[in-house]
């Protein structure tokens, strides 16, 4: 029997603690992902189903989090979209042939992600036998593939791409299209293979102004969210970065919305609207300073989100590799301690 | 006689038109300024006071701007404290010796302007007596530089910022301090060299949460505020990505605050209190797309500034260096023709 705290959380079910979990818990922050890095490249990890689940499972028995997530890239599945692209070390994703024209577009083959992804799908078929918390899967959201398809790599100001959207509008439209086609096959196909719960990371969304998310994302987002519906698991929604745009985010979809550092909790929900749950929201670099100080601001969380059902513990970004692994395990348990409650409501 | 719709809009005064000027409307955008470069580094064009004005005179004449900046980096001054550094292309600044512990903190040196960055107060005589739009001097807040001193370089994590910030607040205060009147000799300098107006960049400031910039920044920049005030020059403040802090950055100090670009231009006015001029926020990506996008988002910042007095139109961050002068141009056209008012109010 699986813990299914989490996935109470997900449908704003009374829970006995706040689930906790951590984006990037499976990372360079631990020492066995790094001996595991010395010989493989991520890429590796990825492509090696067995290797892929245990990275996944690592922190899960470390920390004692309420869910795993898959140890993947949100760039492996474009591969089975004809793109070559490479991670590089301190780079990222670095994309072979950046897609600049409608030619390029229409070059994109539709996913069928059981043939030329399967490794994803046994890697999850390995974790939901030997998991004891749910499994999330995962795919990058539209927009953030399509920066890093027309930049050819992470951006500070996406210039390419808000030029494409500005300038080619139907070029973009159809590429988000395509992108949101695959997204959807791939997510279905990860629940299929026995994903409990699915998070959308459109990560670098928090680019756009409110004006440009709603002409040139919310109505793709909106298309995949309506999609995944269909599927039974619940849906995670996050970008970094977005407190200005978390209202839109609630608008396009999602069971949960991921509240990033920046807003407070209690007000990202409010913007967000309390018949959503939500993920989130301690600052990563809060955990590399003195105990005190991450305890407090651990409490602070907790007292933001007002024991509302429908609060999963989180960071607001990705664990940081400096972090400490004994500081996430003392989050861990203070969550599970503070947020006790003496009965389910 | 100089033009004073910018002075007069900074102090909230009805003006014939909404003034206009664009952050870093002197760089790479420009073919006069890439020739100049290509002789010259940047910090060279800093320490020539003729060829600093020069570089701030191009965009004036060139665009039909309200006012001008003074052609520098936030860097500049820190030499004057004993830091050395070097601003490395496509990179940035790079500190020679990072900032990391007490005894360093302590070896940084009171800032004599007159003395140590005379270059900086001949460029500002030379154009005071040249220009005939308001002359805007600058300086980097304590935070930002701080930043750029603990890091030794630009980041998106800002690590080392925040471990001094938690780890050894007693530290961190004390940078801040030294930073503080060493930007408020450098600032008071400049206006009594004849700048009409003074920014205070707080680029990076935007990554911090509200909790972290009440406890390690607010106390610093009120009391550089609290400093300038007696200056009598209109105080500007502005930071990237501050959607989540107006209302502090209004707490700490300026008669206008400068708006990012993901804010909209009204709901940030209302975060500001109409007390205050705000400047802003046209996003600078849209340049870079077809005319008729640009004009009517910038019909629309106008729109949100409702005809209200203390607005300053601008960017709501630096002009990208793709973008076409052209452009700039008929924006400052547009704004000025949109904006005429028949009587000032």
């Amino acid at each position: 029997m699986k813990n299914d705290r989490f996935l109470r959380a997900c449908r704003r079910q009374p829970v006995d603690r706040t689930p906790v979990w951590f984006m990037r818990q499976a990372g360079r922050y631990q020492a066995e992902y790094r001996a595991i890095r010395q010989k493989h490249s991520l890429l590796e990890i990825c492509y090696q189903p067995e290797l892929a689940a245990r990275v996944t499972l690592l922190p899960v028995e470390q920390l004692g989090v309420d869910a795993a997530i898959l140890f993947s890239d949100i760039m492996v599945p474009l591969a089975g979209m004809g793109v070559a692209f490479d991670i590089v070390e301190s780079v990222g994703p670095v994309v072979e042939h950046p897609i600049r024209s409608a030619g390029q577009v229409q070059a994109l083959t539709p996913l069928e992600p059981e043939e030329s992804v399967p490794y994803v799908m046994a890697a999850i078929r390995i974790l939901s036998r030997e998991l004891k918390v749910p499994l999330i899967g995962f795919s990058g959201a539209p927009f953030t593939l399509a920066s890093y398809l027309i930049e050819g790599r992470g951006s500070r100001t996406f210039t390419r791409t808000k030029q494409m959207m500005y300038a080619e509008p139907a070029v973009w439209h159809q590429l988000m299209e395509r992108l949101t086609d695959g997204m959807s096959r791939y997510l279905a196909a990860q629940a299929a293979a026995g994903a409990d719960a699915l998070q959308i990371f459109d990560s670098w969304v928090g680019a756009l102004d409110e004006a440009d998310y709603r002409e040139f994302v919310l109505p793709h987002m909106h298309r995949l969210f309506t999609r995944l519906q269909g599927l039974g698991v619940p849906l995670i929604h996050f970008g970094v970065g977005t407190g200005h745009l978390l209202h839109c985010l609630a608008e396009a979809g999602g069971d949960v919305i991921g509240i990033d550092w920046k807003t407070p909790l209690d007000q990202g929900w409010r913007r967000v609207g309390h018949g959503r749950g939500v993920q989130g929201n301690l600052e990563p670099t809060v955990l590399l300073g003195p105990w005190d100080r991450v305890a407090a601001r651990v409490r602070e969380v907790l007292r933001r989100a007002e024991g509302r059902n429908g609060h999963i513990f989180n960071l607001g970004h990705g664990v940081l590799p400096e972090t400490s692994p004994d500081a996430l395990r003392r989050v861990v348990e203070l969550v599970h301690a503070e947020s006790e409650r003496k009965e389910a409501r």
